[in-house]
């Protein structure tokens, strides 16, 4: 049997099977690791980007992909309310790799360690046969009373996300179609190239309670929801006409006869945030959220009772879709 | 200019240059990154294996690597005085990739876990295109007082090791040139494999007030004395017939024709502990420390005044040496 048979999931259900947790800690299957401290608990969370996996070399600027290694990690942070703080990068290089492109590729993960205020304060350096693999380890820091899960979703609350989705899976899109530049496709390979993480909002989000559960998008909405019902033990209803789409996505799709919804649900790396709000708090919640970061906390749906049943709606009737989700393995 | 020209040593510089640490915490240049805490500090560090260039998948055992990724670990915490705590492992692997291969990898792993009571609390599972990449990043806890580091060397310290230097070297040889299998060859392959880093040892020597720096042996005793004494500006004079060589590597180095002293300046991943302790007290830490581990503390050189000046001496006098030292570029 082979590492594809067993996908991700399967995988991470075998390393939660062998490894069990410290009894005061929160392991395997959420965004961060959660240790407990006295007046603060430590958020842990690290992620990884593969050439060829990941991105293509020749296709993103050092300095964005240097911000990128930082803020997907700041997406895992955001996602449970926390802080930000310090941050440890490996990066296995090909001895001929140019001094150049490093010197750009740290630049642009300075530029990301001073937006958010983080210290890079370790790592390893080493060489690889072919091809570049960067892993950054973020570490941050949360009020343990002001953490949010996905597994504590409850029936009845609506589902809202941060910002647009697929615009980054369209970004990705236009390159790999090699679509001329225009600028809408501008707007989606910045999406792509340069996600903006909140975790001022996701702090805002956490601290409210109102808010039930919370986790980021980062495998498309359709992926990562679905790991929240499970996680919660709840089914989901999503409304497709208050799905958060660009103008620019729209442009797109109309010129290029993408599939707006599919981008949406399945584009993946939108890294913005997903949360369940109890029905009482919602208007307040929306409101408020709206005004702090003049920007729209979207709802697009409700938790229903049936544990693991994702169900699609157009204009509150049920519809079935094919969706492709980004795989792992 | 290519990354290779630069080195690790120009690479690490550039990253020191670029990011700035925060000023109450320790950050690039030591065996780990310490963060202050209430009672205790946090240690953290982080390691990575890449195939074909730290290992030959054929070669070694899968539940060894697995083990291997933490002790080289366990070693960085050791060298700091710290107790490890929690493990956050990235695994990049191709997708025909053998479940077999995994469950054993994964074995080796939990085995190591158990014995440094380490708690694996996540980490990234991502595809490559080719090759295993691993890296782990581990947190420790240290007293603040009891926490030893690499710049604290003084003139006339004792130079000691905590083991054997040039098994790990001379094991990887004697795969490298299909040495057949024998008594000698299997106690230096189980020194490659199988790195035996002393936590306990290494939280002795750190509480110790005659103990002045201390760090770990990763890339041979050559290169990581040379970077103590960069870091604590002194020299260093080392007797060569001090040096604590097996009397299995002895045995093979004389049926192979092998240079036992290279292979303990330079082998590599002795991940023993590298000390430096005062005169006056080396007889009481040496006694010491022999009556608590049932092993010895080997005294080996002097730290002398000279910063950056190693000379190597056979029976007190300097010999020239001409060392391979491992690269990493």
């Amino acid at each position: 049997m082979e590492i594809k048979d067993w996908g991700e999931e399967g995988f991470i259900e075998h390393l939660m099977h062998r490894f069990s947790s410290a009894k005061d800690s929160v392991g395997i299957g959420d965004d961060c690791a959660v240790i407990p401290s006295e007046k603060e608990s430590w958020l842990i969370t690290t992620d990884a980007l593969v050439e060829d996996i990941h991105f293509i070399r020749e296709q993103i600027p050092p300095t964005e992909l240097g911000y990128k290694i930082l803020a997907v990690n700041i997406s895992d942070i955001a996602a449970k309310g926390g802080d930000p703080k310090y941050a440890f990068l490996t990066m296995a290089i090909p001895e001929n790799l140019d001094t150049d492109w490093l010197n750009q590729f740290t630049e642009g993960l300075q530029t990301a360690c001073q937006k958010w205020r983080v210290f890079l304060l370790g790592g390893d350096t080493v060489r690889s046969k072919k091809g570049i693999f960067l892993n950054l380890t973020l570490i941050g820091s949360a009020n343990p009373s002001e953490i949010k899960y996905r597994d504590t979703a409850m029936p009845g609350d609506i589902i809202c996300v941060t910002g647009y989705l697929g615009d980054s899976g369209g970004g990705l899109k236009a390159l790999r179609e090699g679509i001329p530049q225009s600028e809408e496709v501008d707007k989606l390979l910045q999406a792509h190239f340069h996600p903006e993480p909140d975790p001022m909002a996701g702090k805002w989000l956490a601290a409210h309670d109102g808010v039930h559960a919370m986790m980021d998008i980062s495998d498309g909405l359709h992926c990562d929801l679905r790991r929240l019902l499970a996680a919660s033990k709840c089914g989901g209803e999503i409304e497709l006409s208050q799905l958060p789409i660009s103008p620019a996505l729209q442009k797109a799709c109309w010129e290029q006869g993408w599939d707006a919804i599919h981008l949406a649900l399945a584009g993946g790396e939108d890294y913005c945030l997903l949360c369940t709000v109890e029905e009482k708090s919602i208007e307040n919640v929306e409101d408020s959220f709206q005004k702090k970061f003049n920007k729209s906390l979207f709802p697009i749906g409700k938790i229903t009772k049936e544990a693991g049943r994702l169900e699609y709606q157009k204009e509150g009737r049920p519809i079935s879709l094919e969706i492709q989700e980004f795989k792992h393995f």
